[in-house]
């Protein structure tokens, strides 16, 4: 048994990523390719610069296409199944950073229609209301309207299963088991899912009506997709997609990722500042036991969520991060103050981001996009054509 | 080995009916059963007389319902994967018998996406060509355009995928290899499809937001689809669909089916006067090797095609098939007359379906139900909120 598991519906266990970019074959971001991703921006983003996005597919191929005036769009997703957490808005917030840059169209899948297969306990209407509560979380982080496509799977059914055929007739259930391991006792919504999820890496391709490169920024979990994604493709006659994969926000607590069903591991866009003070003060540290100890001894970073959270979130200054480090190795920075300078950053991020999400809901409209299906209206149209 | 095959995919070799009711569990009608289907149609359509619809599943209860003033709806299909013969006319002959005497809904599919899942050779465009080329055969029987709802599955995949979800989560891979054989070979489109299969009958319970009994007139082939239904609807606060099913109208040729993929074991729609005198002239029948040795010896009706296109559809008069089966076993009547008399039926019955299906293309738009389903459209609509 491996240590940890990544799959795109189970993430458990210390992950090692050099072992994922092996077994995933995909491959790292070097310095080389952040030099040219920096000739094109002009700044490299800290989650770049830190390796929180660690690894991609064909990135350097998108930046050789959009140089040559062939650019690309962006393709990303949420799986609603709850509320949002600070694990999820990471990607987001450096898929916002690309559309900046880039100026171009993100597509943003909300997918209902997963989470309702893959969730034994959520029901149908609960995965599409929790489409539209997480649809405010990611509008609130200020993604252009006039270039954002978001959808829930549910409301593009018909676009997203009349394309899906083509693709599902493509993948063979022995290639499910092998990508994703599901067995036999997986349910059939469950196995025909990658080819829905698939769709919106082509869904720009099929507007235009030409091939348009696609660019997906994802957590690592969801590679197994898009690896199917781009053997099948091709044999469409579409671009493979290529992806910019990040690493897990880690739990507050010991080992893992933050999980949304774990209360205690992970903070969430609409927690108070009671509630933030309350779960970073109770986190798990690379602390010593006491004042004295640590004052000492030193602490140690690298196992500490609580610098993990400066690191991968709210201290992305390098001199800033570096001061926190060598303080606390040298005994200098105590938990307390280092937790208390975490509280107000997050505290700070979502006060924003609560204001923020407030005003999303008038702007739904302008971000969401959904067929109109109305059986009770398509039988009174055609009972007038008579 | 089995010496037939029948599954909604295949059907072959020499079918043994009554094993068939075993197997799959179905009801024979029995006497009892045609007496109360006619204290309430007054008539009994001959095809159940004779058998040709010869086994159901709760037809019963669907007569009680109706008796009691809770009427059913019909649902019944078609997968276009080529053109109409009569093999395929059979039961929609039979479907309208019970839209008008029984004076209620039908709701009639077109499975574009089954037929490009599961023909290799197929392509997304031919199958959805052909939903609407076939379409024209089914209005052309006259069905009543008030109260009969067509569709392509292709044009209705938003209603369908987003309720195919439900019944999905309720169905395993290993059900689908138990019920109908498939294998990790099979695509996973096709894995899914059932779920699709099922949606029509729930849908008049969608759209009149209350429970509907449901009718399926079908070929025996597709039970395992229903049978499915019948397991997971009632999970889902549904009625079991009820069915009437009938068995093949035989090839023209030795053994097996009407097969539209080997153009002369049938007579298609389309065909002409020509055609049908070749096809039948060239028809497997049971007489002997010359007239002379036919009038010592007789014909042998019970293994002649000629004389099953008579009983199953073109001599419905019980006095006159009497008269023919006993004329071939007497000698007295050649095969070239009991052909003639054959093709002189069905070319009356091809010339007038031919005129009512060109008439058909005027009124596809009072049958056909369709999701308005464009992208650009929508794409449009989005920006003008901004």
């Amino acid at each position: 048994m491996p240590d940890f598991i990544v799959t795109p519906w189970e993430v458990s266990g210390e992950i090692d990523y050099e072992q994922i970019i092996k077994e995933f074959g995909i491959e790292p971001i070097d310095e080389k390719l952040l030099f040219y991703i920096k000739e094109i921006t002009k700044e490299i983003h800290p989650f770049l610069r830190r390796k929180i996005f660690f690894a991609h597919r064909d990135f350097k191929w998108i930046l050789d296409e959009y140089e040559k005036g062939n650019p690309f769009y962006l393709y990303t997703g949420r799986g609603p199944s709850g509320n949002v957490h600070l694990g999820h808005v990471m990607p987001w917030l450096f898929t916002k950073w690309l559309q900046d840059k880039f100026d171009v169209e993100l597509w943003f899948q909300l997918t209902d229609d997963e989470k309702f297969l893959f969730n034994q306990s959520l029901t149908y209407e609960e995965a599409y209301k929790y489409s539209y509560d997480n649809a405010l979380d990611i509008i609130a982080l200020g993604f252009d309207p006039k270039k954002t496509y978001l959808f829930s799977d549910i409301d593009l059914s018909g676009t997203l299963y009349r394309n899906a055929l083509k693709i599902a007739k493509k993948i063979t259930f022995s290639t499910i088991k092998a990508t994703f391991g599901l067995d036999n006792s997986a349910n059939i919504g469950q196995i025909f899912y990658t080819s829905i999820q698939t769709v919106p890496a082509i869904i720009k391709s099929i507007i235009d009506e030409k091939n348009v490169p696609c660019l997906i920024p994802h957590a690592v979990d969801q590679d197994p997709h898009f690896r199917l994604s781009r053997d099948v493709l091709p044999k469409l006659g579409y671009y493979k997609p290529a992806s910019i994969q990040c690493i897990f926000l880690p739990s507050l607590q010991q080992g893992g990722k933050m999980s949304a069903s774990i209360e205690t591991t992970a903070i969430f866009t609409q927690d108070s500042p009671k509630d933030v003070k309350k779960k970073v003060n109770n986190a798990f540290t690379g602390g010593q036991a006491n004042a004295k100890l640590q004052r000492e001894l030193g602490g140690d970073p690298s196992v500490c969520s609580v610098f993990k959270y400066h690191f991968m979130l709210f201290t992305l200054d390098d001199d800033e991060i570096r001061n926190i480090e060598s303080r606390c190795r040298g005994g200098d920075l105590l938990c307390g103050e280092c937790k208390n300078n975490l509280i107000q950053k997050i505290n700070s991020f979502l006060k924003k981001h609560q204001e923020e999400r407030e005003k999303a809901k008038d702007k739904l409209d302008s971000f969401l996009i959904k067929e109109k299906i109305d059986l009770k209206a398509m039988i009174r149209e055609k009972l007038k054509r008579l």
